[in-house]
């Protein structure tokens, strides 16, 4: 059959077999479809979706275009946590050395920043001497050591992804759910952890913007995962405002590291406490959720995930001393305060526009080659549900360069939605879904 | 703007400006969209449709694309004939001179045939000696001799709509109202005729297959045709089987002539009629439509059509005797005739079938550069509500080479639609479009 026939069955609705997707991705991949028409192809997917049987072999075809890591070999329960990208998200960066207390290991590729969000990568990248293994010898090697393997993601895991990513990304055709769902499986699939938790944002700063897509995403990788015979649990968890107070890579760290200390944000610590006990549910070490819950917020009044963390800094060869002092890190020293301008009570904080106040201060990436200011960022001192009086303190900028100043405050003071009357702090948590 | 916003734009059902339109078009020209972003935007315009200043605005730009051909400058009131492709139509070869007769200058850039119909061009090329002007000089020289202008496509006329026409085909985006529209359009408004008769075909043979998409199409091209401030007609003629007796290039020549000579099949000479008298109506030369196809009648009685179709013949280098004796043309000297496995009432005679069957006897072109038999063909001795008998003869292939006989022969059994219950021969006129 040829390609442009398996367009227009795609284009009518008209259920393509496993058989019609893999040779079409074949084609592709061996360049006997062009990009004309795999464009053309994923539009028709914006408009009438995939069925499962589509989607499981879109899935697999993309998971077989590159390496798979054998994470089964690990000595350790593997845990493979992902985040559709929210700001202020640094749950991976408290959880790792969390659930090493558990002997529970996390595996996590991860993507360099784009736009308003944040990635773990460069976080951790902030930290003096830090580096990232570079091949999966040496990742298997970090995890057997500390528990914890986190690597950037490397060329050779789902190249078709990759590909066609890049189509997606000047065609229009980012924001659909099979594809979003199959992109992020293959990259699952390909990783071959013990357990899956997906934590899935859901407002303003997220690429979900309402609860319904964000469920329909949800339901839509669990089926993935449960077709291909994996231990799946999701979290819906909301993006009204940034996760926790810090928004930047050093001041991030900062904040994961206190939270450890038993300090940090409520709704930082509400999900981190949530997903690593979803972990201890999947190893089977809990009986049931509030127990497990429980036996993660115990080890976070001891010394033993501060340690992990250490372990693991050092391991890759950062300073772990931050750990214990924060001037160790390269926080910028110049900040200025933001005070609200009228009382009231703030009702949102449009996360994407504190995301990107972050980023145009150098925290993040415009462009994919944009150099990044690990030491920038911005500190909000009030959350959704607080009271703020006319010139209280709003947010506390972290900079280097004053250029973009004026325009991330403007950002920022527009971003704090102040009503009159009353509201309460959001739930950070939407819903829990399980198999 | 992005072209990436655009697509994103057309994709939500946002409606795009003329201004935005043209930006789009002109960067695609100029190499700055590439085919994966335009086979992105029509697959959305496929399911988004377009509004009527998107509309105006792409139709214009295609126009412009190009050369266009100043059919005004002409001392005829000229008219531009187009049909949306149907088996069996020689419309244009019998027209021509016809209209001829009264000043009426017939101005008709045509295509090859490709696929199951055929092409003016093939069917005027089966005559000894004749060849088609090759410049708008030529051309413009050929009308104001013989009233008749009939040339190929040149390539410097709208060559965007050609780049798009071969990237829709390979996309699946070639049945999207207004794309096609536009493209046939942009091609009328580049010959700056007096008037526009649109032939649309609808039926199994066409392009169009329900009379409704057939009715949106049609008012579609009007819109346009308005907004240009053209004189514009449609007739939607019906495809439930081929029109007249004959498919093939010279055995449609002979037909186009038998008819000027007052024979002919009814339903040929009925349309040809319609079209004709309402070109009559354009030039203001009749009162009303009744009076306007009695005139025209009334010609076909007498020599001035052929000898104008003669003359048009010989100032193409063609033999003009070809006219008198049928001879002269290259007809295939091998005849298989077909009979009627069973006998009752013929209720359809699926055109597509039989176009086909012409076809791969060698009448047409599979791909477009498949030499083409100009003697070869089907001709059908029954048509629709004709009563047929048992072993009663129902069509006489022509045929040079018997490789494809068989299939052929199968195909055309096949498109016989019989049935016990008598019915009538089906209107060959489905409605006439005024502005």
């Amino acid at each position: 059959m040829r390609a442009v026939d398996l367009i227009q069955k795609k284009r009518d609705g008209i259920p393509l077999s496993s058989m019609e997707i893999t040779n079409f991705l074949t084609m592709y991949l061996d360049g006997k479809v062009p990009d004309y028409q795999m464009s053309a192809f994923m539009m028709a997917v914006y408009f009438n979706g995939m069925t499962d049987e589509e989607l499981f072999a879109f899935t697999e075809n993309m998971m077989n275009s590159g390496d798979t890591i054998p994470l089964g070999d690990s000595k350790h329960f593997m845990i493979d946590k992902h985040s559709t990208g929210g700001v202020g998200d640094k749950i991976t960066i408290a959880l790792a050395p969390l659930l090493a207390c558990f002997d529970i290991g996390t595996a996590k590729l991860s993507g360099k920043g784009l736009g308003h969000t944040g990635g773990t990568i460069d976080k951790l990248e902030s930290i003096p001497g830090f580096s990232f293994p570079e091949t999966q010898a040496d990742l298997m090697q970090l995890i057997e050591k500390t528990g914890i393997g986190i690597m950037g993601y490397s060329d050779s895991i789902v190249p078709l992804d990759k590909q066609l990513y890049s189509l997606r990304d000047v065609t229009a055709t980012v924001p659909s759910i099979p594809l979003i769902a199959s992109s992020i499986m293959s990259k699952k699939l390909a990783i071959g952890a013990d357990g899956i938790i997906l934590d899935i944002k859901v407002g303003h700063g997220a690429f979900m913007k309402t609860e319904e897509e964000a469920k329909t995403l949800a339901a839509t990788m669990m089926r993935i995962g449960k077709h291909f015979k994996r231990n799946i649990t999701a979290v819906l968890s909301g993006m009204e405002q940034p996760l926790g107070f810090s928004v930047g890579n050093s001041l991030e760290i900062v904040e994961a590291i206190e939270t450890l200390k038993g300090f940090g944000p409520t709704d930082f610590k509400e999900l981190l406490l949530l997903i690593a006990g979803n972990a201890l549910m999947m190893k089977g070490i809990a009986d049931n959720l509030p127990e497990a819950i429980s036996m993660v917020s115990e080890k976070i009044a001891t010394d033993e995930p501060l340690n992990n963390l250490k372990s693991f800094i050092q391991a890759c060869g950062g300073n772990p001393n931050i750990v214990d002092d924060y001037k160790l890190l390269p926080i910028a020293q110049n900040t200025r305060s933001l005070h609200s301008v009228n009382s009231g009570y703030v009702h949102e904080i449009l996360a994407e526009d504190i995301g990107k106040a972050a980023m145009i201060l150098g925290a993040g990436r415009a462009t994919k080659d944009d150099q990044i200011d690990h030491g920038v960022g911005v500190v909000l001192r009030k959350k959704v549900g607080d009271h703020v009086n006319e010139n209280e303190l709003l947010a506390t900028f972290y900079f280097n360069d004053d250029k973009q100043l004026k325009e991330a405050e403007k950002l920022v003071l527009n971003a704090y939605r102040i009503q009159q009357n009353e509201t309460g702090a959001p739930s950070t948590i939407k819903d829990i879904i399980y198999e």
